[in-house]
């Protein structure tokens, strides 16, 4: 088949990897029909993050071709969402919501096992990690926002989650990414009153109103800060959403949360957190890769009623052939999130 | 009067302080009954942190003597429970939940304010401060107990409250001093089913016991980690309760946790988190100095009806005459936690 492969940083390709074939009996054979790029698949295109020569990519959605002889609740033919890593559902951590930690999980696209950006993906543990969409004739629309569940999505609800976020708070998203453009909506659904979000770019800020943002603030480090805290009246916000995982969006997530709150952090860090000036105003964290698995179900119900749309993200387009180019579009910052379409229905 | 003055590292005695009086509306003058020494002070007093010349202390139980003209539910006679702070209760951050941040609030034994060990407090605020205690004719074994909800006990509920304690939860409570026993007393009361103590100190073992303990480690850094481990089948605890705060007990605290859990931290940071791999094992923090005021209330009506009974952890006591003997015996920690008879009913 054709796949994406890493060949380094810089270099993402399309090139042959073996058809997959179903390995152990809770396989699943699953063409793919949309997959995109992720902002952490572009921490190894820039080598900031070594990644292994081979396959790449962990965001799909696809058509089951062939189930193993032990997955239940699965069938050739069925549409489905695969959250970005692969989880048994039945482990101590599982049960205990955290997917992330399975002890049978493991990552798409490491080099070795398929990754999302590819024709087809061996699916390990697929009973308990594809979540197969109900109904037929789905729009375009629609698929796009199935694909956004499969990490981005997920991963903005985390935060909101994490954060604690309710109905009547006042929020702020630190990042305006694909990821923080989905915490706002995943704040809006959440029943936020106030969504500021931290945006310099207009075309961010226009998507970051349409999914439910109040305020804007366009600048950075202090200056954010201390507009964040103006428009709080000095208390700081309910729940801080922290989506990019540098320093500064880490201490300004830190900086506007109010006393007693908990910041909820998804953007994978790259800094340190205040840790002692948190403890003295009782502003704690909560975060971590996002148990999508478990998130899926009740953001498709959404989606599919079309009370949320988070394909949205996708601003940029390109097929297989054209990987490279999905890589690049993000890395130069011309595009929010890249959608490769792959196969047909 | 006679209260304690802090003269500089080491320095603790009895000398002559100004009678409070009634200098603003909302002011209240308690006449002290029982005082205590926290381990907060204790970093004063070995010079680890810098303390004003002067009063010291925050943590007492009195009579109001009398009340300024703008006190509200407080009456001269009135055996009240001062929190360590006090604060009006009516700021945004008060009716947040965190009195702590109060935008009027202040801490007592600063140097200027009067300190808790002393024969009597000026406090601020009082009526949105102090807690009333219902009843008369009280044991002394409540009345330490009462004590104990000022700081100590409100604390190691604050621990319990932030990692989110529940039913049938396995704690870990790192930490054998008075907050960490406390924790553990707080934690079997929130329902926890199991809870594992981290002590090696026979004594504070046994009462560790006695409060809920199920289990003891006495290992410490990687060796109690791996006993913690041992005991939950490789997962870790539902909640790991920090009560001491130097980086080996944070660390043993964030690897004990289980993935997906909050650590509860109460010890005073003097250490970092592990920030990275807590993130990637969805592990965060919740925490700082306690509400004890909004605590007071629910904890005092477990005190009276003998549900609970923290004043256990008083096993040193003397007079205001002999304050700095009440510091030396928790500085060579011969005393969990050092108890003040200051004045009568």
């Amino acid at each position: 088949m054709r796949a994406a492969i890493f060949r380094g940083p810089g270099i993402v390709e399309v090139g042959d990897r073996p058809d997959p074939v179903i390995e152990a009996p809770t396989d699943a054979v699953v063409r793919v029909v949309l997959a995109c790029v992720c902002g952490s698949d572009l921490w190894y295109f820039r080598g900031e993050s070594p990644h292994a020569v081979g396959s790449i990519g962990h965001e799909f959605i696809g058509v089951v071709e062939r189930v193993g002889s032990d997955v239940d609740g699965l069938s050739p033919g069925d549409l489905v969402v695969a959250p970005f890593i692969y989880s048994d559902m039945s482990c101590p951590h599982c049960r205990n919501g955290s997917t992330i930690s399975c002890v049978q999980g493991g990552n798409f696209g490491d080099g070795e096992i398929d990754g999302g950006q590819g024709q087809a993906v061996r699916v390990p543990l697929s009973g308990s990690t594809l979540v197969p969409v109900p109904g037929s004739g789905h729009s375009e629309e629609t698929l796009r926002s199935l694909l956004a569940l499969s990490d981005v999505m997920s991963t903005g609800h985390h935060a909101a989650v994490s954060a604690g976020v309710g109905k009547g708070d006042t929020v702020a998203v630190v990042g305006d990414g694909a990821v923080g453009l989905s915490a706002v909506l995943a704040a809006k659904r959440l029943g936020a009153e106030r969504i500021i979000a931290l945006s310099r770019h207009p075309q961010r800020q226009q998507l970051a109103h349409e999914f439910g943002a109040t305020d804007i603030v366009a600048g950075r480090g202090d200056e954010a800060n201390q507009a964040v805290l103006g428009l709080t009246g000095g208390i700081g916000v309910d729940a801080a959403l922290e989506c990019v995982g540098t320093d500064q969006s880490i201490a300004t997530a830190f900086a506007i949360a109010r006393p007693g709150s908990t910041v909820g952090i998804v953007g994978v860090p790259h800094g340190e957190v205040p840790f002692a000036t948190a403890f003295f105003r009782n502003v704690g964290w909560r975060g971590g890769p996002a148990p999508a698995r478990i998130y899926i179900r009740e953001l498709m119900t959404d989606v599919l009623d079309g009370t949320i749309d988070p394909g949205r993200v996708f601003d940029y387009e390109t097929d297989l052939d054209h990987i490279g180019d999905a890589y690049r579009a993000m890395d130069e910052r011309r595009a929010i999130k890249s959608l490769i379409r792959v196969g047909s229905l």
